[in-house]
């Protein structure tokens, strides 16, 4: 190793899944079945308000918080659904961006943070490089949140619960009551909660219930990149306690200084596009799935969120099932990449209904060997 | 304080500079040469390859290294420029991006940074912030580098030297030999050296030399914010030991994922953009500001870069003759947010000749009180 390398590096190895996507680029026309984002068109409305803003010349740094018109609103929206006198909404680089900065404003040298397993792969490596240690608290093999392990779970040394619904990589959305208890087990020990909202409009059963409702001093992350497609224009919020976010915010100034500001401008157009027709279009595609998989006898817990499925590999291990997997060019994840077991394996409905159904096919095959 | 802030955010209090802020926000129509980005409009050019990548559906996330196109075109600039085998790009979230990246790559706490004073704000926050200890160099009076002073800094602990030419905020454009003394110091210490060269294409008699030119280990951080007008697109890039990049890259896929995808497209498009323009009207800006503050009798070290000048307050400290220019409506920062003395102040001419010349009215009236 290079003698300059520091030692936070060791938390972020993407080995793994390059292993993965080595074996998959000797594909020519692989299933893909593995990607995290949408695959629909970025609504026209938004693209034209970015457009609008580059030729207006919104193209120097914004306020470091965002630009008012789209804080505002979202200011408005936060304060109408939780009435928390305290809540304040900061705009953010995506909402990974969001979640470095909430680690480094609240997370100090040996701090704990649990984060359920399995977990979105960031949560262990960012609290690793802030120099936290993860807790992990298992939930196999529904994934809901199980109390009593939480609640022994906590120490002295416990700073904060990531949490994250509806999840990747399950797609399993929380219930009220296990979000309740959540909410109120941090505020009861004074643990800060994360709540990482990202899929929150890709729910096809109830609505999600946040933390929030429950906690006032929750800290929501939330992001527009799953919602309208924008994954690559990398702009997100967080909205918690003042202090908290006033911290946030000062880090911010002096890390990534703001968010793309003309693309800001398009965010507060996204506000008004109605997004649940391609809502609709994605839970078809989960009912399409999820009745492929339980056909074939695929183990699986109900995903009422986000776009994954995270079923039991029928033989072996996750990995030893993927690798199979993609021997016959199916694109999925293993789930050891997201959790310190090896049993599972991710599949994302992100893809055209053409696509789910070829992934089915070879999963049903798969299936009976 | 809120009971979870961490100690690491005691790095970033923005207090300095927001008083001078809170001060000029009671100004209805400030003579502003406080800003630290371009005054001119995006050229045209890369407005459109920005709105072309929008409309392309350029929208998800890009590999986290940067799109292809953009990074052989960087990197095929930096293999002609520099020739060294082991040499890899990386496109980033604004220098700022790059320079977060190679701290946390590189320090470990108690590791120690050596900065000059004067300094952009950024190095000593960010130093701070992932752990390493600030020690800094002074360059008073004349803003150049003392190289035996350098070599009085070094200890066992020193990790790297944060080096910047053309300099925020002195504008003070380092020779070659100056550059090759460092270069080639940190070379026989084998301690990282790290050039911010964000301010490279403002260069008004010699062009930059980089270090790189003399150490085949240092790493360039450099922007495209300045350059193009474009501080609020979040794009910059660093190139540097593929060992070192690479932990860099992983360090962004676990961090801010990658740069804004649209915008990237459109430095490609910048990169044939005649910039040379734009680069003589700051140069006849600065000289205009010279002579008036030469004029006037204030003491200033050649400003032969970027579009600062940094001046001795011809009476008082930095804050007090600051305070006293804002009561006339002049808006500069006290040097003092960038040092640890309080002697000067910083002039932006990053604004209309017209505004430079009423700044100079201000000034010379200033310096006979
Ligand atoms: C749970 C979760 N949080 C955060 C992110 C990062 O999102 P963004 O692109 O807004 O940074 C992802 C992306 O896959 C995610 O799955
Ligand atoms: C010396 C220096 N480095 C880096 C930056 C940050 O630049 P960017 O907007 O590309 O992040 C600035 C901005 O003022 C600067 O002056």
């Amino acid at each position: 190793m290079h003698p300059w390398i520091a030692q936070r590096t060791q938390y972020v190895d993407s080995s793994g899944i390059r292993k993965v996507f080595d074996l998959a680029a000797k594909l020519a026309n692989p299933i893909n079945l593995s990607i995290g984002q949408p695959d629909f068109a970025v609504p026209d409305a938004v693209k034209q308000a970015a457009i609008q803003a580059i030729n207006d010349d919104q193209n120097g740094y914004s306020l470091t918080q965002g630009i008012p018109a789209l804080r505002e609103r979202l200011q408005a929206d936060v304060d109408k659904q939780y009435g928390h006198d305290n809540r304040r909404v900061l705009v953010t680089s995506g909402t990974s961006g969001a979640l470095v900065l909430a680690l480094m404003a609240m997370v100090d040298p040996d701090d704990e943070v649990i984060c359920f397993d399995p977990y979105f792969v960031m949560y262990p490596a960012l609290t690793g490089m802030v120099g936290g240690k993860v807790v992990k608290v298992d939930t196999y093999p529904d994934f809901h949140v199980d109390l009593a392990k939480v609640e022994a779970a906590i120490t002295p040394r416990t700073k904060l619960i990531l949490f994250n619904s509806p999840a990747n990589p399950t797609g399993v959305l929380a219930t009220e009551d296990e979000v309740r208890g959540l909410a109120e087990l941090a505020a009861k020990h004074n643990i800060a909660i994360v709540s990482d909202e990202i899929y929150r409009r890709f729910c096809y059963s109830d609505e999600l219930v946040s933390p929030a409702s429950f906690n006032d001093q929750a800290i929501v992350v939330d992001g527009f990149s799953k919602t309208y497609g924008v994954t690559g224009w990398r702009l997100g919020f967080v909205h918690g306690p003042a202090e908290i976010i006033d911290k946030m915010t000062m880090l911010q100034q002096y890390t990534y200084v703001c968010a793309p500001h003309p693309l800001q401008w398009s965010m507060l157009a996204a506000l008004d596009v109605d997004m649940q027709p391609y809502v609709d279009s994605y839970r078809h595609r989960r009912d399409l799935l999820l009745d492929g998989l339980r056909s074939a006898g695929y183990e699986v817990s109900q995903p009422d969120g986000a776009f994954y499925v995270f079923p039991k590999a029928p033989w072996g291990t996750g990995s030893e099932f993927v690798a199979e997997a993609i021997a016959r060019e199916l694109l999925i994840i293993p789930g050891n990449i997201f959790s310190a077991r090896d049993t599972h394996f991710r599949i994302s409905y992100a893809a055209s209904e053409e696509t789910v159904k070829r992934g089915i096919d070879v999963l049903t095959d798969l299936a009976k060997r």
